[in-house]
């Protein structure tokens, strides 16, 4: 039995898991619960991030508008199924995570510059009023996503360093920092592995802390010649030094299925960004933008998804 | 208050704008109106041109056949919406436009040559025998859409320039004429400029004629990770030196959204080919080609198009 | 009237052509009959090959795992839709093919290894125990297809050479062996002719022998801007000199339409690997892999096909 | 015995063939005669144009600056070897192309644009003063040459359409005008058709009028592992209908040799750009770019060269 | 101290290793042997292919004619290094090799075919007259390379699969054949392994027979920014089961460095083809192609080259 | 009068500057001083860095062996130019920089990785024995080079993100650390601006401190049909804010030439490494790399360059 190490979220969006299901994630059956057709001038609202609020729930959301300029506006909900998401641009970028670190939201995406996108950082206490810090990094970089507390009293940053366009590799680093200014100790994490990411891997949600491990769900990618299919995976991470994989679940744990999934922008992509995890019930619902078009929820617990990852060990290291 | 100059078409086809819609442009609810299955020998039918014609309609329509080859035919109709094809091809080629100039009607399309594809010119008074002229350019081009009168006493012809196979790049350009055979004076009109539509243009339907402007609908191409996404745009030129973009929105009007544009031969197409404008009303039907396989029809007003460009104006030019 | 040479199979699956159906290969209507879910393992089941096998039907099926490893198991069936697969991978690779030559088995499929694809073959009786031959040729091949019984005194091996990833070409030839281990006399059999297969062919189902010719339906493949689009041909070899075509349809027979073909993890797939044909009502059972994801199945009979490939013949060539 | 239709230019550039020597083109034994050092600002002078001019020598030269900006700057010669070029720009762009039509001088040349190259088309009298025309195209194309006289009436201009970059694809097409603004009536020439030309053909030298023929003195290229090597080649096309080619070398008759065209900025490059011909001896000398990096001479008759082309003919025609 | 085994060679072309010279391949200091202009229609002459022949020496070489054509054209020698070339075509093609197996001469050579290359086989015991065989494979492959003796009873050949073009891969396989008709038991013998080779290796020379091995020269290829460029390896080969490679120099053995083979047709290529080994002094004349245009003497010995293998392995393998 | 701020080195090489030589910088009439030879197991010797080290010189050099592999060695020099290189590997890797700074010599090179270059950073005080920091950034980088001192109290780094492969493109940007260790405040520095570096721009020697800039020698390649092309340019940064490009050259200072230059294992290449200044004459002596082969010397003196680059500013901005 495994436990998540943090707050507790009574009013985390849950469905029970269907009878006889055989795998360690379900789907809400009222996927999509944000659709392209949320924001007047949204051409696709996807890849977003969410963090518990005040009892309830805020986002930070990516919306294409309809120029196909990438921005990130916020959102609020009571119940993180049913979103009012604000039509005010907060920064241009995409593919947003959020997380709390000591009372405060921070926010990583993937910012836009003229020579390439770096991971943008910013801060806020009310999702109103936003700080915003150096870049960390030079470009090309996507996929930034902080690990939720200090460790050994630095900032940790996951990282995808990649090229300008649709890039056809990708590993997955980890940088430190003692100020949220200054990056520096570079590790590697981890690369494509097995067949169904084969192209390329990417940190998804903010890191959920259990007793034993940082539970990583991260997104990888296969390419057919047909193009790009993005499926949810997941790693286990050392709590100390956690650029170390532990144990890593050999095949994906949600692929594109659903018609919402499979037909849309770009079809093929499930694309976690956010999860919520409640460390009374070990519940955790992940948000994922499903084919670059709208924002659907999926479900699993944290014995569910551990207990899949160590069944299904690829990683090669023992415990 | 924007009027159209031309023709009345009472027996436009026309539905109401949805209550409420947000929107310059709206489908027709009976989409898509011709089917893949419309023909016999058809693997596809899109991306195809209509006019009014002896107060019904006519139009040219392009066939994949069932070989994939790509042939255009004529197809007659009482309303716009219900369409008798012939089964007799006209010419080899793709996506044809139509117009008509002093009583005549012209057919610009896409010809196949040994050498890569042209403009091919050809005219008609009954949509039965063709006279063909000189091809108007040299390969490779495509997206040849003629005004539909004599400009300064010159015809004048919108072209994409590009190259062999699946073109990463195009812009819009125009060239004039006075006999329809001897083709110069080439001016840039315009180029990808906003995200929507930043690896190619061109030109859509046979430009509309205003009181103020010439309306010119035009495709404009995102490429995502799996491919093209082709949607509709709109810009106004100016009436005199049709190569000056005096306003254009920066957001598409139109773009894949319901399944018979999103799948099909080519997912996430929506490629439009003509527009019937009634001066009397203001009203315009556009016909498109969605997703390479099928052809639908969509709705908007002069007054409903030219607000929108004006509001949302990225051309950068003063009227 | 064609006659089909080979066994009688009663219990061949079946149902009738619709009415006024204008075409030679009409779909199930309970298609896809075995979809992605059928095994628990799975994350796709497609592009499968079956036999008749005691009385009822034996096949061997590509599946797609959730790690996306490429694997084939055995799969059984009293009428030939409703299957049970088993769990246990035969071999690693993929697009099996099935044929019975002197009351053994043997399979050929696209076998993985380090230097690339090859083609593997394998026999038995029993569907249980397997006996592996030397490869039949050296990286990189594709579409190994076997005819059902020695030409000549030799064994005839169709096979598509082809490079690593996902080959921009393709050719489909021929290879001779006396004893299925050493293979020579290599000949071309055909290359892409007509649009809808301009990419590449590859063959299909193991050749249905008739009283006139070789029946060979295979797969062409078609690119457009975004990907490939894969449908079934057919063409007519002669009965001694296999390597020469006689005729040869201008058009494919069946092609991505319905939503299981169009959408999946690679859109715009019909993929026929399998044919079960009964020489006494010259019915003939086509399974296809759709999508990259499922199985389905087709009908023709043997008269159909036949005279549907006269009927539109490029071959070009004098029976 | 041919002839040469033309002035004669009793002060051509010349030195006799060298004994024995097996081929119909030698080279000048004071190669290269202008280098890139000829210009102070120039890191390299190539691809350059000249014509008789007022019983001397003047030309247009294509400068590379040490900003490798493209320019053009006059140039001005007793004897056609040794050359003093002005440092003034004229036009930007490259590969000029000169020829004198009722006794003015016009320049085409490949003139830049911000949408892709396009043929400029400039006329002087006397080399200082210059009226630009129309450009003879939208983009792009490249390898623009005009006959030196109307053909029926009309000016012809030889073409080479491409697109963006180092095109990898490229036939010779022509164009009809009667007032050098508007051209129509395309009309394809050739297509590379050997080995050593396989990539792409372009025009050389203004076409030299003889008593049977005009004679095409043109670059192929061919593409090995390590880039392009270019190559002259030489046509026989019909007087009156200058797009047939009656008669054609199927082998160069000027390549890569000497270590000038092997080695400088661009590697294995013979580029003709000029050829003077004078009426009376039959002479013919011509100016090539060298690597792209220095003009060089090489020297020819009109028997040698037309001897060589009819016993090499690979046109197929008859004449 | 290794042993040749075969032949005797008393007029093995021959220069003693320069003092000092720490490399165990020197150059024959009258390079190039062979140049580009020794046949009058030659555009280039390299990687060729040489036998002791009546107490002299024939060879089969690779012509490039002034078309570009692949020829490949007879020539004999007295001494090895002056070579009388024969203007005959023998066959079409490229890259031939030549060895002795049982009084008869076979030629296998890069056979061009409409479908892509292959390796052709042919035989003869003057160089005059000769017998084609089946060809030993399908498209497409390239460096056939005959064993000079059977093994085990069967002919081998090695052979490197590869794709149309410039293949940018490529790895050394091994095919046994009992009748020089049918191929099989393909093995895998290597593929690159270190930076000097990383893109592809290919055979080069026929084997030679050593007392312990089978010494196997071949080539291998780096592409830096510029593209290709050929070096030549060595590694010694099991005799009984020649797939197995013992050891493998880890560098190269020659590279290009001087300057006919760093300039040319195709700059930076050393592609050996053919090595003349005599069994009583251990002397080995490797002949090689330069840059594509000229072919290439170098010496070393049998102890040279093994020592240095040896010294150098990288085969991890042990004897 | 420009004066450079930094140590004397009265035994800089240095010769004059040729009479009437009409360019800032000038070739070492010796050249090259360190030639692929120079090291018994080296393929090839350049792109190298040296220091002035206690009266005499030390640096360390780029050596792709004969495996290819890339390692860096040491070498000393009376004179800077006649060099003892030592044949020990101190790092795998290439394209150093060196630099004093508080006594201590601190060298940036390109770092192998398994997952792609990065900047490697290590210390010495007598180039015997090294202390490695902690890279400076996560892969794939290039170009790192440092400051000579601290800026505003911090190190600051140069650097050229680049994707793996032969990057075609790339910017130069700048980082700031307190402690080699943790590094931010990236900035951009300058992308590509004229035609001769259009492809991308890299950092070069070590940056050369003068009374108001620091003078930032820089290598820009340029993309032929042939490949790329690189040449030495020059700008002026502001001394506080050092990502402030005050002045910049339009065209090249230094670009391939002289045989040694354009021919080799990569033609066409010029890439400076290291510059030697002297504070009392002003004079600068830079090292550049020769056809990825060989080491090679120019000069120039600070009012040389500074002038020449006011002279051709093409920054855009006032000082």
């Amino acid at each position: 039995m495994a436990t998540i190490i943090g707050a507790q979220i009574p009013n985390l969006p849950w469905q029970d898991k269907p009878e006889a299901f055989p795998y360690p994630v379900w789907r809400f059956d009222g996927n999509p619960i944000i659709t392209r057709d949320n924001l007047f001038f949204a051409n696709s609202i996807f890849n977003s991030a969410v963090v518990p609020f005040g009892g309830k729930f805020a986002g930070v959301f990516r919306v294409d508008t309809r120029t196909r300029d990438q921005i990130l506006v916020a959102g609020f909900s009571d119940d993180g199924v049913r979103w009012t998401l604000d039509g005010k641009k907060l920064f241009e970028g995409y593919d947003p995570r959020l997380c709390e670190i000591d009372g405060a939201y921070y926010l990583t995406w993937v910012k836009l510059t003229p020579h390439g996108t770096v991971i943008g950082v910013a801060g806020t206490k009310d999702f109103v009023s936003w700080t915003e810090y150096e870049d960390a990094c030079y470009p090309v970089a996507r996929n930034g996503v902080l690990f939720p507390r200090r460790i050994n009293g630095e900032y940790v940053l996951l990282i995808r360093p990649c090229d300008r366009g649709h890039t056809p590799y990708g590993d997955i680093f980890l940088l430190h920092s003692k100020d949220l200014t200054y990056w520096g100790k570079p590790r590697f994490v981890m690369a494509p592995q097995k067949n169904w990411e084969m192209t390329k891997v990417g940190a998804g949600p903010t890191p959920i802390e259990t007793d034993r491990y940082w539970l990583m769900l991260y997104h990888g990618v296969l390419t057919s010649c047909n193009g790009f299919t993005y499926s949810m995976g997941a790693a286990l991470l050392d709590k100390e030094e956690p650029w170390k994989v532990l144990h890593r679940a050999d095949s994906f744990l949600l692929a594109p299925h659903e018609l919402y999934e499979c037909v849309g922008d770009v079809p093929n992509v499930v694309f976690p960004c956010a999860a919520l995890a409640d460390s009374r019930s070990g519940r955790i619902a992940v948000y994922y933008g499903a084919a670059d078009t709208a924002v659907a929820l999926a479900f699993t617990t944290v014995d569910d998804v551990i207990d899949y990852v160590l069944a299904h060990d690829c990683a090669g290291n023992v415990d």
